[in-house]
């Protein structure tokens, strides 16, 4: 059984998510490098963001990338057609009841996804049931509570929180990241490290300011703006005001943080 | 003219930051080495937590350990007759008007100072010319917005928030790290770079959930109840809760988060 997804499936989502991952892809992707060979399932590779960077990192390991939705795997096969990668292959299905027999893979990967579902540690411990005792399982969220900004408007705060809040009536955690270690092991992952992984952006880091800030943060808030005033959570002028503050956080008096959080460990033994 | 300090001046306090300052030393001082004979003006010493680690990081430098307190400097003393330290000299004098020439220094450091301050770019300006044109100027602050944990409890929060207000009431603040990149560069600082350290708890980092969360943060925390409750900001039921959600954090579900920032920059020509 599927949740629903915050962000929608729209182009212009797609290309946000493309945005995001360029500028993040060495943060958060770091570390992680698959053998040739191996067999490797990404579990919600949606567009095909993260997958990039995963084939990039291992360009011999074979990925299996499977999602709930036909029209994002149909870009993400563009996207690997274009490149001529042939060390993938798409599944459509369900990450609660993933087509596969237990035990097929050598090492999981879960990008931005569980942070989107009601039962993340289900999810999670149905995944690595796929996983052979002993390989390897990366789970990288965000932490939508980890961001301040300064200066600290009171309604870019508000705005924010709107975000938080459209994940939350979704049936999502959009803190997940914080409780990311107990509930790899609540999932049943061994020898569970996670690290937080924090973006930091000031006048001297001009290409985060850039690409975090004004390409990825401010266009993610701005999409829950019909929904935030539908529900009545801002005025219209409240909202230009908050989204205005959130730009003078990319100003040179400004800065902004925010921290995603890559957990590893073991799938256990059967 | 100094300002009011939060944590005031009790032997427990002097005990609390010498433990912050125990678990937290490598991940602040990293990086800040001093040569032999180099003049180093500590500015803000207290009772010497950081000056402890100064030294032994550059044991042939020559420190100079500037501060308010003549309780605080004694103790600052006392601990360096102690140790045997010959290279520091303890100074009592005021932030805002130091008793020392222009340029008299090599380097200057400040570590948990300016977010006591009412006018913090004001000291740090002040206290730059107090260093040669090329000297290196390195500021380390937190800040109290940083903090997040789960599980996530409203009155552990609130009680975070008293600690927040508590330094805001005496003309500090606590949210100083996130702008500390705007503040060195308006105090007039060249070639500055910030860099957030978080600290990050969870159960498979035992020495930090202890050293950090139960035997620093909460003992913060605890430190503001009377002006809290003086207040009416939580009752001391509330306050009871909050505290042991907060201990909450410190178990096997729980996480704790929190960031301090470390600036590093040029002192500018006179």
């Amino acid at each position: 059984m599927s949740d629903p997804y915050v962000h929608g499936y729209t182009t212009r989502e797609a290309r946000r998510l493309g945005d995001q991952a360029g500028t993040l892809a060495e943060l958060l992707h770091e570390g992680t490098r698959y053998p040739a060979g191996a067999k490797v399932l990404e579990a919600g590779c949606g567009v095909g963001s993260q997958t990039r960077f995963l084939v990039e990192g291992s360009p011999e390991a074979r990925f299996t990338c499977l999602d709930i939705s036909s029209e994002s795997l149909a870009q993400a096969e563009a996207q690997a057609a274009e490149r001529g990668w042939e060390n993938l292959e798409f599944v459509r299905g369900d990450l609660y009841d993933a087509p596969f027999a237990p035990a097929s893979f050598d090492h999981l990967f879960v990008c931005f996804v569980l942070e989107h579902l009601t039962r993340p540690v289900e999810a999670l411990a149905g995944l690595m049931r796929l996983v052979k005792p002993g390989g390897s399982v990366t789970v990288i969220e965000g932490d939508h509570g980890s961001c301040y900004f300064h200066p600290d408007g009171a309604l870019a705060r508000r705005a924010w929180q709107c975000l938080i809040d459209a994940q939350a009536a979704l049936g999502g955690d959009s803190l997940i990241g914080r409780r990311l270690y107990p509930l790899m092991v609540q999932a049943g992952a061994e020898q569970v490290r996670v690290g937080p992984r924090a973006v930091y952006c000031d006048d001297s880091r001009p290409a985060w300011v850039e690409g975090f800030v004004r390409r990825t943060i401010i266009p993610m808030v701005e999409g829950v703006r019909e929904a935030a005033l539908a529900e009545g959570m801002m005025s219209p002028e409240e909202w230009a005001e908050g989204i205005a503050q959130l730009h003078q956080t990319a100003t040179a008096q400004g800065s902004f943080l925010y921290t995603f959080f890559k957990g590893v460990g073991v799938a256990p033994a059967a």
